[in-house]
């Protein structure tokens, strides 16, 4: 791989902001875009970050993805809501779901947002992170295109389906759980193929449903539809637990995609007018349980617990999830973040397309 | 192994109750811990059947599980409840902490209840199943003692907490998920124990914090506190996603344990007097989103889709979760219910002591 561009935050936010305003995204819109996308390099996940601008660009461009925000609550109690996303971007729509579950948190402490019709809404930390601020728990799940076969069986039904789950601590770093319920995102199958390298076992299932550890293959099927796709988290068959993960990727279509009446399984990108994403976001106050420094004083213990405790053999250290991220968001904010050369490539060409200078 | 016994539901049940009053359980009380252990077992759950009325029996002998149930609501909104169990018998406890769950949901569409000083509670997935009753969608989870290492470590700090959902479907079964966030339950590392087999890699760690497919050296380390111990779903470090696992079960612990004040971490079980597990309960109605009836018809549509998919390779039939244990419920209702002869020996036994003849 070439040499990495570094590039500084507010450059990088500003390009994606006169990007999306020249497709007609109104400027708040286009900052709440980019600052999703933007948070997602901060914090490491680059496969979400700005390397995705040009879908989203695609996206307004064919129309699947309006500019202005078409999104309406469908249907609402005190503690609950539904919203139609109504194709608007779904960082937009993402953005008031959770807005809204905050909301309601603060007033009957829980917060449950269901929303369909909605398309790709970027990390789903990004909405855990919000409620942080509001020192509430926050839970973000969305469904996604098809790429992860069900145990047993060789075609991919269900997305890389992520949850993310944050709580509040003390002195320690907030408790941020962003995960896909696949063993590894696409983006990794595609690396090992790049490099011409065998993958290990558990990633991935070739056109015949058995776990291929041949990146080449695996992508050739997917793309040709002839079958295979990601393992679940766990694995192929129920020896390390496959059945778990294909349950928690099932879990969270039920959750996003069920409960909000947005296309699931196969269904989700099947019509590309209308890829009709769904998403499932909570709000939990703490302080409903417990007294809020309580909590937080607890939430310390815990992870200092685990971080103290011995470590295996020829490891020095042990994480807490999200204390990765936060460490690389510092260090990003004040060096630069650093891009691969592709991805520059791209949005300088994005760039070049819409009048929009790269100036970063 | 022995043959297995086969013994009817109805007796079975007649002797747990008898056991249990025998202990001053009021009925009604017994009949709940009864019911709890012997759905595990029609569910094919053995490890937390009648095989585990030893403990409790245990737990009332010396104290630290109450006959009676002494569990109280400490705080409460229209949503939300903390509950203190009071140290008495954890199912009696999750019942009514689901119950509370269940009765908010009716009334604000979501009940979410945490729980305090409880016991063991058995299956997670009983509590979920209570939520179909009412044609509500469950969430279950509870901390446990320590016995998962986390990803780098070398030494038990997480329970197995489990985690379950469910949501009611149509024509097909409901949606059960019901998973220790492990790869296995420490149950199955007896097994191979006993079989004098190798375990797969990914299962366990030994006292060097090294998977290790050695299930005497595991079972050694962890009973004379050497380290070790079961890892989390996805396994060893992070290339198969075992740090996904071990954040799926610190999120159970920060649900279960930290938001209600039970103990976390190591200090469950840490104190014989007073295990201070913790629960999390949720119910959620799918109706104040969608007319119930939708929500049916796209959890069936779903669950066939997946079902319907191609094979894998030597593979004929795709499940979704719950669907083998309803399967295996009717299947022992009718022919009875196979106990491990071990298993009634041991039940046998705790009848003789307490006069309560085994007559199944």
């Amino acid at each position: 791989m070439a040499e990495e561009h570094v590039v500084q935050e507010k450059a990088l936010r500003s390009f994606c902001e006169e990007v999306l305003t020249k497709l007609g995204v109104p400027k708040a819109d286009a900052q709440t875009v980019t600052d999703v996308l933007v948070v997602a390099d901060l914090r490491g996940i680059e496969s979400h970050g700005v390397a995705r601008l040009g879908r989203y660009v695609t996206g307004l461009k064919k129309g699947f993805m309006k500019p202005t925000d078409q999104s309406r609550i469908v249907k609402e109690t005190k503690a609950t809501a539904l919203m139609d996303g109504g194709q608007s971007l779904g960082q937009v729509v993402g953005k008031r779901g959770m807005d809204l579950a905050i909301r309601k948190a603060r007033d009957t402490a829980i917060g449950v947002v269901a929303v369909r019709n909605s398309n790709h809404y970027g990390i789903a930390g990004y909405y855990t992170l919000m409620a942080l601020e509001h020192d509430l728990m926050g839970v973000s799940m969305t469904n996604a295109g098809p790429l992860v076969v069900p145990t047993f069986g060789r075609t991919a039904i269900l997305g890389t389906n992520p949850i993310s789950l944050a709580a509040p601590a003390k002195k320690e770093k907030a408790f941020v759980l962003d995960m896909a319920t696949s063993t590894v995102p696409r983006g990794k199958v595609e690396v090992y193929n790049r490099l011409g390298q065998p993958m290990p076992h558990g990633w991935a299932v070739d056109e015949t449903g058995r776990s291929s550890t041949d990146p080449k293959r695996v992508l050739n099927a997917l793309a040709n539809r002839l079958g295979g796709g990601l393992l679940p988290l766990g694995g192929e068959g129920e020896d390390l637990g496959g059945h778990k993960g294909y349950g928690l990727a099932l879990m969270v279509d039920v959750l996003g995609g069920v409960l909000s009446g947005a296309a699931t399984g196969l269904q989700v990108y099947a019509d590309e007018q209308r890829p009709n994403v769904g998403h499932f976001f909570m709000a939990l106050d703490p302080a409903a349980f417990r007294p809020l420094d309580e909590f937080r004083r607890d939430m310390d213990r815990l992870a200092r617990e685990l971080k103290d405790s011995p470590k295996a053999h020829g490891q020095d250290r042990i994480y807490v999830h999200g204390e990765k991220s936060f460490a690389r968001m510092e260090k990003y904010r004040q060096e630069g973040i650093p891009l691969d050369p592709k991805v520059v490539e791209n949005l300088k060409k994005i760039g070049a397309d819409l009048g929009v200078p790269w100036s970063t």
